[in-house]
């Protein structure tokens, strides 16, 4: 595993640009892979790629190219965080955080004793750096917490103290339903903008990344210019409908 | 995902005709589908379809007919529960439950926010009514819980209570040898029909559906007669085992 | 397998939008057939599906909806030919035809004796329909004859006069290249367009229809315009890639 | 690979029993191969499993029993003859033959030289036997021509006399079809009787087993009777099919 | 499900040799199957086969042989030990246990009532042996706890008073690092050394099997003269890299 | 694609060393890719991954080294030939070779025109140069006609002249069997080693180059010092039986 890019862009105060996947197959990863992400996440929770027969080859496909691969897990279980890792993503997304104590279990599957508890047997993820994994792998893979849940966000101050957390992830959608706001996901929502300039804060002061989920490029945009270090502006399975429905139409 | 043609069934006072699907491929599955079952579950907790990439193109072949497709997940796990929901699946059928506490988590794992904390991202299950499935969703998914062990037995009038679930849906076997009863499954057993009575009697109480495993067509007759409203008279493996076993038998 | 809707479409004068699947899965295989196509591809030649394993699923996901399904094969191999028809697929576009008797072997091995000799056992192809289907198979199934090689296009006279062939399919980046064309697939140069105008010609003289490879849905619409009775504007891999790339764009 | 047992079994005059595998899963094939059948053939013509992917796991669950592999290939194609056999098929049914020169050219690429053209290679087919395989294996791999072409059918002296050629195989269904008949595989007509009277004949005279495709095992009985020495009573999915029917049948 | 002969070889007083996959391929399990190992433990934590869709057929090609195959599962989680014991694993390694009641969930989950809850469904374990599979079963199949926590050391007196527990089973690594070792799995530090000394002493008064994790022959033939009773010497991955590693190094 | 690395290291005098993938798997493909190859062979004749299913993660993980990555195809198919260059091989061996009319059929399928017949869709293989691919493919896309049968042999000096042809490949083990040597593959028997300086010196002349397989290291130092510029020292499948047989008979 060669060291994480990521952690350099964001020391040289880049913004980094994260595409998402859905679609479970090898060819579509390697196609998002040229794109030119700083980083792609598999979703293993929302998308249809979600054992290692699948994540797998899409893991190997994103590493032709010098893509950082993510993924999203299902849910804070440690064995599939350690799994992700052992397969070669350098960093875990993990969903439906509500607290402290939940975020230190997602943590601590990620790091090597004594920070944490993950099982030794990284095969593909020491490939070509089998004397060196060890050694780098507490410092270098990604722990992201998704704030998505109205008790995530309640207790964000105390889940952001988390030792050896990294960052946290606005779940915008879950987080905006959870919040019982009136529109899903409207960036133009002072409400919404509030609970996000929140986190921000929250992020600063814990020297947390901070990143988001935002639909679309131009909500990537104003995000960026909020103060989101990370963000997902697009899926692979939106952006497939979008480009088909919009050349249907002009056939019509 | 069109409404769930189930409940518009049973509340005509029919009983519906589940079939089982344990052999993991689309082909069976679309087979199956031919067959005319009013609704044909997936069992990746005994059967050879675990995860999505078998369980997916069985969803998907399901789809080609009027069949609705529920899944018997392995576990009691929101992860799983969310997964198959989004697939596609229009219920679940969880097994193993054993208190109350129990069936509310595994519940509100298939109801969005402010019933349950099933997170968004449908993206199978909303195909084609991307505006509407949010929607009606928590009224349509159906969730079955397993009555099948011991505690789950004493339980019983608790977990009828919990808010939203739809239905008690029996694993005769299972119940059998935890209770210790002397045969498996006998549907002439008076201690078996005692307790199937007395479930089925909560479940009226209660405003759910009772529904049962059943092992043979014959035992699924009476069962019926009964008054279960969902039954379970087959499985693909079962079902292929005896006519070829009865096809060699011939030969010999 | 329903009646092929596309022989409706086309008997009323419609001209039909077909769309192209690259991508070997059957996840994206059902979001292009909910697209609102009124046919799909599956590309077993260029595209990443080459064998049922893959196939069957997208063929699966496709039944889900009303767009007809064709496969375009790798090569004039009547084995490729028969099994995708018995997998359900509704036609068959085959490359690189550069004879009369290349076109014989392929549309025979389509149709059931005494027009060719498919050999039975539709196994996919007739559920729902095993009494029917045989009886209609010969009427209804697609036999698409690839005009896309030097010698196709000189052997075209010859070639449409292939007894219960359909259609003529343009491969037009191929064409360009065989026929030494400065620029490919340039939907201006009168050099393509003069051969598009002989092939229009020669399939309405033999009653085939007439279908092309447009690359764009503005093309699309041009080929439309000149007579073409179906044209494919567009693949899912191409417009999946152009949808990121463009997102990508805004962003930087 | 072991010694073939179905031609010890023939060698001591008995009818060897045959099923048919469509299902494209080694979950169903260990089933039928615990069924109790002589030898089982998976179907890479009209069946489901047309590739290794597929093919080699239902290969490798027959052998967790004494049930012999055979494959009926897609076509008479060497590269999948040699394949199948590579991977541990010890039998090749080859479909769709029509003279001697392509049975010779089947019966060839399933024989080392000087015999035949196999190219060496038996990964699979010689594990556990790697120093004995060569030796044996043009004895014992079983090479089984089918007859169901018209054309088949009139050369059928010629083609049986090809050399090292164990077997000719009925294909019921299309010899009924291309020779016209008016009824379909229909046991009692004297017209398709008489041709299996000839096919048994000339088998016999050129000292070939003969064996059939019965639908059935009502007609397997009769065939057998007949003098056919392997009989092919049933298919996997037909025997699903008609056991999911008849216990819906019954529920309604 | 044949009796196990791991329990007859333990009681005639062999120490048994247990080779370990990492690859996800039916073909390598089955080459190893054919190696001469006692057993085959699929690795479903750190290897890349962790679902039934990859899992099922190397049980199966295992089973082409008398290797008994094991799964090392991902974690404790009861689904996972229920399904492959279902598959026909035929013992189950448990890692990361650190405490009693672990230990109790793990074997428990392995047991049918009423030594524990496991649920009925053994599709392909009773497969040729359905009448007598659930009266062997609770016998028969092996649960292993693996002791490599620091915390699961410690409780290592408690742990091995389980109930129905068959064996402790070392991972080295994990105890090394856990532990604090200065060097990772260095079977002649005296430190490790006690360790063992002092698990082999708990087992021997317990009961219980002892096993361990080697890493190469020479480890494994100290640790069997230590008096492990099953010595896991290499897997496949490593196995492979050697050698290959080794011919290149020929050839510079 | 970037440019053929094999192309420079010929030009330099070089003798580069290629390893042989018969497992079906993109993890062990990945493990020999970091081994140090200068290419590997997918062998899809006598391999068990055969189909792009199979083929094209192994292609995707090998493309995450330098290793350039060729396929063995099973067959002179023109279709499997196009396929495996469109998937991203940079080089096809073909195997079963006899006449210069054959080996042009097989070079042509290789190349665009007018130099010969190849179709365009080079999806994956122009994935990141799609304007350059159409280019340079016809110079760096290597064709190597494999010698391995007596009528191929007898016809080297036809065969060798074949255009744009790049190289000769030795199939040690088939051409010693069909040339009826009476050892398989002794790289010390006069014969066999007269027939190989025969087949280097008709490569020399028609400036091809000359490769061969060689079954061991030490065989592959031989055949390198006698001339050859690429060696096929060994298999993965081999390797891993040697590696693991090796480990155990030091345990007994």
């Amino acid at each position: 595993m060669p060291s994480n890019p990521l952690l350099t862009r964001w020391q040289q105060g880049r913004t980094t640009i994260n595409g998402w996947l859905c679609i479970p197959t090898s060819w579509t990863a390697e196609v998002m892979a040229h794109a030119g992400f700083d980083s792609l996440t598999i979703d293993a929770q929302h998308g249809l790629a979600t054992d290692l027969t699948a994540i797998l080859p899409m893991l190997q496909a994103i590493a032709t190219t010098d893509t950082v691969p993510l993924v999203r897990v299902a849910w804070n279980d440690p064995a599939q965080h350690m799994r992700m890792l052992d397969a070669g993503a350098q960093g875990i997304i993990c969903p439906m955080l509500n607290t402290r104590t939940e975020t230190e279990a997602f943590v601590q599957a990620c790091r090597y004793p004594p920070q944490g508890y993950r099982s030794i047997g990284p095969l593909r993820a020491s490939l070509g750096d089998e004397a060196g994994y060890l050694g780098k792998a507490n410092d270098e893979v990604l722990t992201m917490a998704m704030i998505e849940t109205a008790d995530g966000y309640k207790n964000l101050a105390d889940i952001a103290q988390t030792p050896t957390l990294d960052a946290l992830y606005v779940g915008t959608w879950d987080l905006c339903m959870t919040m019982g706001l009136e529109k899903m996901a409207d960036f133009d929502d002072p409400v919404l903008l509030g609970m996000l300039d929140n986190i921000l804060n929250v992020a600063a002061k814990n020297n947390l990344l901070a990143a988001i989920h935002c639909g679309t490029p131009e909500n990537a945009i104003k995000m960026r210019e909020m103060g989101f270090r990370m963000v997902t502006p697009l899926t692979d399975t939106f952006s497939l409908q979008q480009a088909v429905g919009e050349g249907l139409r002009k056939l019509r």
